[in-house]
Formats: structure tokens, C-alpha cells, sequence
């Protein structure tokens, strides 16, 4: 009997082995571990469990195939703050500090001396046109691969103005819980963001664990050329190729993935579209809508909100029947923990 | 001693099975089966199958972690066949064919009596305006899911006109054992192609092994509106959004992958900028050009052709010392077996 059981338990454990680490596709509950630690057990969290569990189940008439588990997620407000301003303008207001010095004739120019005070009220009067000048000094006239490292530099190092944290401890918490959970289940997760892609892509393996390929942004236009070496380089120009909000959301999914996503996350009125595209696939779908209702742990904002538009939104999203993420109420944390605000 | 014999044995066994069936990253070499079987034994075979070996093995200095592990090709010409002409266009023809029962109007169009008549010369005269003018007619004016439920029944049924297959049997065996011997060890397979994202998606999975994401290709202009019912869908326009030839495909691998690939394959001027891209990454790179000269199983052609343009590619290919396949020499059959010429 005890020889029995020395040479049963070795079984055992090549069968715990095999079927723990080495199947991706396994449902994160079949352990026992809450999935979703950060996220209160509330209505939203138990929807979000049920229809994962629900699609991978091979006996649900609702499963789906691997394939077809991709899931879309909007980023700013969504799995970042965007208070007071998207972070990427910050990027953007430090670059041109950044180069102020190298810059004497900026002296004269109103926007920019605007910039360099931090006068957010004053910089808005210049619009959509302002915001696009300083867009083309300080993310054009460079290859993507410097781009690319300039952007990383940023993020490992500022510092958001009100709270003081790096940018990427700003993410939330349980924005990232369920990233990992869905990609525990088979799920492709991809970040579709009205953002630069080539701003957002840097960072986002270590950060979300998404890796570059999978972000989906908006885009400056590109022009292929060659070095005096004869390397060949992308120059980034200052103007748009893409924008990558409202009905564009949509049709980058298209354009990038091909197939209509089973599950959607966004929280403003620029994601409608993509919730809408997604909601109506052929297959069971979930979509989600986050409130930002939270002033003490995070910001508050609503209808007529300034940046964060959901002038429609959160009334679509009640009227359609979508997940309306309670910050309040749904989340025990809100940026990873271990940082101040938690 | 036997006892502790017993002991080992188990350890072995889950040291095997852990380092063997859930590593989809080891090399396909290891088990001493040959990945390529239908590539001859010549210098082409034994670089591919030497990069493959030394950037996945750990130890060596050019070893490439996962994520960098990107490889693209090219498809006509270099995935399928491309002869007499382009594939797509026998797609064209086909549903021109198809759909001009319904319009009587058509009997008076000359351009549209020449495709009925299979007159390849007197549509060329057209040009590119005559392709685009009838582009539009079979590939615009019906949603996205309209268009790919058509090429899905048009691969599964459409015959070549010259062999008499069906398309998919004109892939290259060789190409698709590269594809997959690249797959399991770990690398990401793109098709980056001229031809139109849309056409070539419906059909890749079940034909390379390549998902409908990994298919970056020539885009028509797409508009967002609403069903009676308000259901979303996305409209295919006339115009073209992006036509992913030369210096196109550097840029498309930009946006799509945002990272330069480690290997490349075309063969044709269409492919330079995108095979250039790639050679001139930081990591060791394999740049492949397949050249056809292999007139009795499939077609040859060369410098001044038509269709599969290479003025320049087969030149810069040698002096660049990228791998010129070929096809004779290194193929030991061209299209999967089974199936006449082969």
C-alpha cells in the first residue's frame, strides 16, 4: 500500500503540472482564487465572472472558440486616469520644456510661453489648432525609432502634476486584474485608444501586459527614407494619417483585427461606436461602461464633462442594458497598491 | 540503488514533459524530424534552418527573446502562385461574371465584355483604371461581412484557369512548412501583401495557419452606418484607404506590428522596402527572395516581367547577399502534395 501510493503520487503531480502551468486557456476559477481580488463582490464583478466563465465553457451553448475570444479596451478613463488633462498632453507640455532651452525664438510665441506657465485655461483658447502645433514640434520631424525612445524615457520617469505618481501607477488596479483574467482564458487583449499609438505601445507590456502589436491609436502620418548609410527610416510628420475615435474605433478594429470583438470596455463618448460594434456581433457579448464617480479616490465627472466626453454615453449605456462600472462601488482599490491614495 | 532509480524516474518524466509538450517555443529540430521535408538539401535550407537554431537557443549571442520573434511574407508569388495573373483579379473576373445576369446595362460596356470574354489583353489596356473601375463594381457597395461571405464560397469552389485547381492547392509546400516550422519555435507569421486585406483574410487560417490579425494588406475606404434595425455595420467604399506595395509595406509593419521583423520573404520590387526594413534591424535578420525559374511545375519569369515586377529585386537581392530561393533547386515540390504537377 505504501509503495502504492509512492508511485501514484508522482502521477499526480505530472497531471498538476500538466494541467496547471501548461494550459493558458484554463479558467482562472477552476483554482479556487478570486480572479478579480480588487473588484468588490457586486453585481458588475459576478457579470464579469459569469460570462468568462460562460464562454470558455465547451459544453455552453454560448462557447466560443479561441479565436474568437478577442477582447477591446479603450485606455484613458478606462485602464488610466485622464485628469485634469489626457497624460498625453503632459507628455507633450514636457517635451517642450524639454527643449525650451534649444529654443530661444519660442520666447515670442504666445502658445508655447503659455505652455511654460502651465496656463491650462490659456492653451485651451488655442484649440484643436494648438494643441496640433505643439503635437507637430514635438512628435514629428524624428524617425519612430527615436520616437519610441523618447517616449520610453518619459514614462519611467514623469511625474503627474496632482498626484505626483508616475504616470503608469496611475493605471487601475482592477483594470489590470481583469486584463490578466481574460488573458488566463484564451483572450487576445487589445488597447483601442483615441492616443498615439506610438505613444501608448512603449510601454504596454510591462504595463498592462498587452504587448505592442496588440494597440490600436491614432497616427501621424509616416514617410519611408533612407539614411546616408543606407538604413532605412520611418519620419514621423506632423500631420494625422488617422484618428482613431468615435466611428474610427470601429473600423480600426476592422482594419486590425478583422473579426467584431466579444467584449468591450471604453468610457466616453469617443467608444460608443466600438461598444456598439461589439454588443452587435453574432456571438454573446459583454460591454462595459466605466462611471467615474469617485472625487475622493479618483476624480468625478459626468455628463458635459470637458475631457472624457459622455454627453450620451451614460445614458446609452443604461438604456442599452451595457455594465455600468461603479468606481465607488466596484472597486476596492483604484491604482495598483502600495502607492499613496490607497 | 533500485529504489532510488525509482525515485529519479518520475523527476525525469516531469522534467520531460514540462521541457517537451508545454514549451511550443522549442525548436522543432530537437526531436530529429525534419522541419522542411520539402526543401532539397541545399545552402538555402541549411541557413533557415541555422537562424532558426541559433536565435531560439538561449546560449547563443544572437538569441531573440519571444517578442521579437516577427516574420513576414509577401503572398503572391511568394506564398501562392501569381500566374498568369494576380489571383484577386480572377476573383473579379469571376464575380463580374456572376453578377451580370442582373445588369443588362453591361452588355454596352466594353471593358465588362472584355472580362466576359476572358480577353486578359484587352482589359489591360484599361490600365489601372479599368482594374479600379471593376474593383468597385465587385468589391464596394456591400458591408464587410457581405464581402467576406463571398470570397469564402469563391476560394472553396473557384478554379485556376490555366491548372484547374482550386486556389488554395496553388500555395508552395516548402512556404507552408516554413510557416509552421517558424510557428513552433515561437515566431509570429505575418502576410504582408499588395492584395486586399479583406480578400486574403476570409481564407488564411485554414490555408497557412495564419490568423485573420497576422494579415496586413491593400485597404478600400470603409464608412460606419446603421441597419433599420440599428445594427452597425461597416460599408466598403469604391476609393482605395491604402495600398500596401513598396515603401507602403515598411510603413503598414510599422503600424500594424511597431516593430521591425527579424525575417522577410517576397519577390518582387513590391517587397525591397519591406525586405530592407527588415535587414537593417538591430537583431541578426534572414531576408529571403523566392525567385521563379522553374518553367515545367510552375512558371519562370524574371527581369521586365508583367505581373510579379522585378527590374530591380533580383539584382539587389544578390548583391545584398540576402538567400535567392530557388524554386528548382530548393524545392523538392512546389504545391501541396496530392494534387496534379506534383
Amino acid at each position: 500500500m505504501r509503495q502504492l501510493t509512492k508511485n501514484l503520487l508522482p502521477l499526480f503531480l505530472i497531471s498538476f503540472l500538466l494541467f496547471s502551468g501548461c494550459h493558458p486557456q484554463g479558467s482562472g476559477l477552476r483554482g479556487g482564487k478570486d480572479p478579480l481580488p480588487s473588484w468588490n463582490d457586486t453585481p458588475r464583478k459576478e457579470a464579469i465572472v459569469d460570462f468568462v466563465t460562460t464562454v470558455t465553457n465547451k459544453d455552453s451553448t454560448d462557447y466560443l472558440p479561441p479565436e474568437a475570444r478577442v477582447a477591446v479596451f479603450d485606455n484613458d478613463g478606462t485602464l488610466w486616469s485622464e485628469k485634469p488633462l489626457y497624460f498625453q498632453l503632459y507628455f507633450i507640455f514636457d517635451r517642450i520644456r524639454a527643449l525650451a532651452p534649444q529654443h530661444p525664438e519660442w520666447k515670442k510665441d504666445k502658445l508655447i510661453k503659455a505652455v511654460l506657465a502651465g496656463d491650462i485655461e490659456k492653451i485651451r483658447k488655442y484649440g484643436g489648432e494648438g494643441i496640433a502645433r505643439l503635437m507637430a514640434i514635438t512628435q514629428a520631424g524624428m524617425t519612430t525609432e527615436v520616437f519610441d525612445g523618447i517616449v520610453r524615457k518619459w514614462i519611467r520617469t514623469a511625474r503627474h502634476p496632482v498626484s505626483g505618481k508616475l504616470y503608469t501607477q496611475m493605471t487601475y488596479q482592477p483594470m489590470l486584474e481583469l486584463i490578466r483574467f481574460l488573458q488566463e482564458n484564451g483572450f487576445k487583449v487589445y488597447i483601442v485608444s483615441g492616443g498615439g499609438q506610438d505613444f501608448i505601445r512603449p510601454w504596454t507590456l510591462e504595463t498592462y501586459h498587452i504587448p505592442r502589436e496588440q494597440v490600436i491609436g491614432s497616427r501621424q502620418k509616416l514617410e519611408y527614407r533612407k539614411l546616408e548609410n543606407g538604413k532605412p527610416v520611418l519620419e514621423r510628420l506632423p500631420d494625422m494619417d488617422f484618428v482613431n475615435n468615435g466611428a474610427g474605433k470601429a473600423i480600426a478594429i476592422h482594419q486590425y483585427i478583422g473579426r467584431r470583438p466579444v467584449i468591450a470596455f471604453g468610457n466616453s463618448d469617443d467608444d460608443l461606436q466600438m461598444l456598439e460594434w461589439t454588443r452587435w456581433g453574432k456571438e454573446r457579448s459583454l460591454v462595459g461602461f466605466v462611471h467615474h464617480n469617485d472625487a475622493k479616490r479618483e476624480w468625478a465627472y459626468d455628463r458635459h464633462s470637458k475631457i472624457g466626453r459622455l454627453d450620451k454615453g451614460l445614458d446609452m449605456a443604461h438604456s442599452r442594458g451595457w455594465l455600468v462600472i461603479d468606481m465607488k462601488k466596484d472597486w476596492k482599490v483604484i491604482h495598483p497598491s502600495g502607492l499613496k491614495n490607497n
